[in-house]
């Protein structure tokens, strides 16, 4: 979902942007695009049919962070986390102190509940009553991690969170060192999945502690993640979806999950590709390129009515 | 302050309690007690004079993690987020949400600004106006590490957070591997001091994981704590005030902090003592005993009338 933001991004980025610009830039397109459900305008809207947003951002260089969490009616709650980095005092905001810090600095406010999140919504509703499903899939942040020409790194989230969530929840985007972490001496990491077990594994740290010991950004992505499931399973008995993403400040990357995965790369020596992530065998990951059936079908799938 | 809520916990621990319920009433202990200016009942509100309450729990045989941020009227915060660490979902819940929880849960709520409280914020409003004063010093987390008969270990967390907060404002001590970890084959960790700062290390996990590698308490909180805030003044400018505890599942304990910190211990080896550290040179620690003349200050200190 992030390709055409990742597009604007490495625009950007050749022209000399800042790492920071380009990440925010980046996650801003997948916020404002209406057909992606779990990231800003058009986000699935929680249990009480509010939508309400999680996201940060974190300046490799300075280690500077700001976070929102249950911010509701800003179009771009990156952005607010943005400024919120700027903050030496107050710079993680949630629920009402969120919405309106975003609101008394200028940020746009608008209804994030589009009439097809809505319809979803009204769907939800009635299966769970009549069919009993499980509540809570169709969770995906969108999670970036940005590499200047000046050799600066920052990393961004942004979601609408776990779909039919309790009014509050907040997941692991807007958390330090579980849904994201930089250092522009190393590299970043940044997470998607069941927030509620990332957060238990603080693992988007962990890659990049991994990564500051000399591991390249694949073995700490393989070495951090598939233990921990491993170990979370042991101990909690269950593991939901877990998707790590990794950059160090070469431009080399990783990734490791347990579930099929798409995300999206560019570099400078490389294009933007999409690629498909799957957990292999022996803790590795197995990673291939996204055919054009798949693209076709994603695309029709993200568009098709609701009934 | 833990101390009298620390003498209630080993007393449940001498008793065969879990290292759950034995955090849990510790934290309790201090939230109730209105001269704790910084947790709880009588806690400093935010800026607007409402006091907003951060509090975590984490179960060290589970992983199992429950928090609230930003919750209001709530007696025991602690409760609350032990209570949210029994759900796979929804298990960090934030502003109207989090207090809607608790209220639905049958908690015991109530008005927690109290007079104190109240005039002290009064006078601070005031100082500000007039003195130009940073409004953000005063905050102090009650943290705890409980390590039962059985091996197992919980941790848990609670404050109401930098006085004159930004409505809304969370700091670390909700946030899994920055103000608290724990896993029962290691140790665990928690933290105080200013939140914005703490998470941008992640230290909580950082030193659960030293000693996971072997290292002791003490050694684990020197080796991540120091190195750290050198690492974030040079890159951020500045770093305030940490102050981590740690404690592993041999009941062994070490603690680092950059500014005069007291704290509470007690082993079925040695009695309950309160000691205070203060950073010592080369990455160290100093600990000694508190006199009676500082306890004897304190006692009149947190008692005295606000004028």
């Amino acid at each position: 979902m992030a390709a055409e933001g990742m597009d604007k991004a490495s625009q950007l980025l050749e022209n000399n942007s800042s790492a920071g610009d380009a990440v925010e830039a980046l996650i801003k397109e997948v916020e404002a695009y209406p057909f992606y459900k779990s990231v800003g305008y058009g986000g699935l809207p929680n249990e009480e049919g509010v939508v309400q947003m999680d996201a940060a951002f974190m300046d490799g260089d300075t280690f500077a962070q700001g976070s929102v969490a249950a911010i509701e009616n800003t179009l771009h709650a990156v952005s607010v986390a943005r400024k919120l980095s700027q903050e030496h005092y107050n710079s993680f905001r949630v629920g009402e102190g969120a919405t309106k810090y975003a609101t008394l600095n200028g940020f746009e406010m608008t209804n994030m509940l589009t009439d097809r999140a809505k319809a979803r919504w009204q769907k939800r509703l009635k299966e769970i009553e009549q069919e009993h499903l499980n509540p809570y899939d169709g969770h995906d942040t969108v999670g970036a991690i940005t590499l200047a020409q000046s050799g600066s790194m920052a990393v961004a989230t942004s979601t609408s969170g776990l779909f039919m969530k309790k009014q509050g929840r907040i997941g692991d985007s807007p958390l330090s060192g579980s849904g994201f972490y930089v250092d522009s001496e190393i590299g970043g990491a940044a997470a998607t999945g069941l927030g509620e077990d990332i957060m238990k594994g603080c693992l988007s740290y962990e890659i990049v502690r991994r990564m500051g010991e000399g591991e390249s950004p694949q073995e700490a992505c393989d070495h951090a993640v598939y233990p921990f499931i491993r170990k979370l399973k042991k101990h909690y008995g269950k593991a939901g979806e877990f998707s790590l993403v990794a950059m160090n400040n070469k431009g080399e990357w990783g990734v490791a999950t347990n579930v099929e995965f798409t995300f999206c790369v560019a570099t400078n020596k490389e294009p933007r590709k999409i690629l498909m992530a799957n957990p292999g065998e022996n803790d590795t990951t197995i990673i291939e390129p996204i055919t054009q059936e798949w693209l076709d079908a994603y695309e029709k799938r993200i568009h098709e009515p609701i009934n």
